[in-house]
């Protein structure tokens, strides 16, 4: 990839080499062996795991400069060409998107540090699985906001557990009539509204609009654009 | 088997056969593929469903009367005979024990109803993983108060968050110093004393005493013992 690429980013690339590649609706198999018992794995809970494994040795394969982030439980999952980040995401197909996109106050905090996550990619597919195979059934390139979407009750799609906001979770963003931001800007608007609602701030804030007027300056600093 | 078994529960006569089939510190191999990509799957945080899977094809092949519990999200995991419920855990064998013994609310609520989940067996399995193979590395079996033990700040060893009791947690129950509970009773009144601290009662009860000595009179009608 040189400055000449047709693709508006890097992980844009693996996007389309992957739909070029087949791969959708193809079956694969996933087989644990122990002793004399072979065994097909039919648990959906593996298969975000499975698939991201998959696809960091798939990525190599195709010869993209990929690395994944040492620490396994942190974002994000994995460094195209060691510097830009992007996150993979898996739902059971015959589901609606049922993944957490960030923690809420860790995702908070964190944007003050690195506004640019705002631009972070995210790969998101759909498995299925059956008694003897696993598939991918489509795949979606999306930034956080374009599948984070306004709540009636929260302002913003979250798991609010004991008057806590936990996770930020997402719209049902595969579907035509999904109610997801336009935005960046209607994003972070709408998580300061949600830390006024639940009083969660970053450490040094005390109001969703002096968190967010710090997000605008540093995002502007990172990028030269006004959110 | 028969009323002449020599085991105490069917769940031992799968932990003995288990032992004695040589089957600890063998490699094992999980392979997962698509296209033209095999890769080993690597990510510890598959291996809980794997081993669940595995375990109940070798069981069948053992020949044991296993069911698994048609509701993969609640427990128990398997069941015996069509009876006899147990619970599969599992955790990697170069950390301490760490999974989740009981949803806090949802175990008080049950054991109202199910005073004898006191008496079910749990298989602890630890595990190995490398670049290309996986290994179960000890095997245990254990009611839940013997992985269960006290706490200085929550009465009982529990997760927390946000002032409140969420998920029972195991002591360090495989080292031979493990501070775990001696009998059920000392279990479920440690239980009791963390509804207090936490003010989290099920549905009707407004003190931990009365949970405990409802749970003591349902338990011995439907055992015949005193707890």
């Amino acid at each position: 990839m040189g400055s000449h690429s047709i693709y508006t980013s890097q992980v844009e690339e693996v996007f389309v080499k992957f739909l070029s590649s087949e791969l959708i609706g193809r079956h694969g198999t996933l087989v644990a062996s122990l002793g004399n018992t072979s065994i097909s794995v039919t648990t959906k809970d593996v298969m975000g795991g499975v698939i991201q494994d998959w696809l960091f040795t798939w990525m190599k394969q195709s010869e993209f400069d990929v690395t994944a982030n040492p620490n396994t439980q942190m974002p994000p999952d994995f460094y195209l060409a060691e510097s830009t980040p992007f996150e993979v995401k898996t739902f059971y197909c015959k589901a609606k998107p049922a993944f957490d996109l960030a923690n809420f106050s860790a995702y908070i905090r964190d944007l003050l540090m690195h506004p640019t996550r705002l631009d972070d990619d995210h790969l998101i597919f759909s498995y299925d699985i059956g008694r003897d195979y696993w598939s991918i059934e489509n795949i979606w390139l999306r930034k956080i906001w374009e599948m984070s979407g306004p709540s009636i009750t929260n302002h913003i799609e979250l798991q609010a557990k004991q008057g806590s906001a936990v996770n930020l979770r997402p719209k049902n963003f595969i579907s035509p009539n999904s109610n997801t931001f336009k935005s960046r800007l209607e994003f972070i608007n709408s998580i300061s509204d949600a830390m006024d609602k639940f009083s969660q701030y970053p450490e040094g804030f005390s109001s969703g609009f002096s968190w967010l007027e710090e997000v605008k300056v540093r995002y502007q600093e990172a990028t030269g654009c006004v959110l």
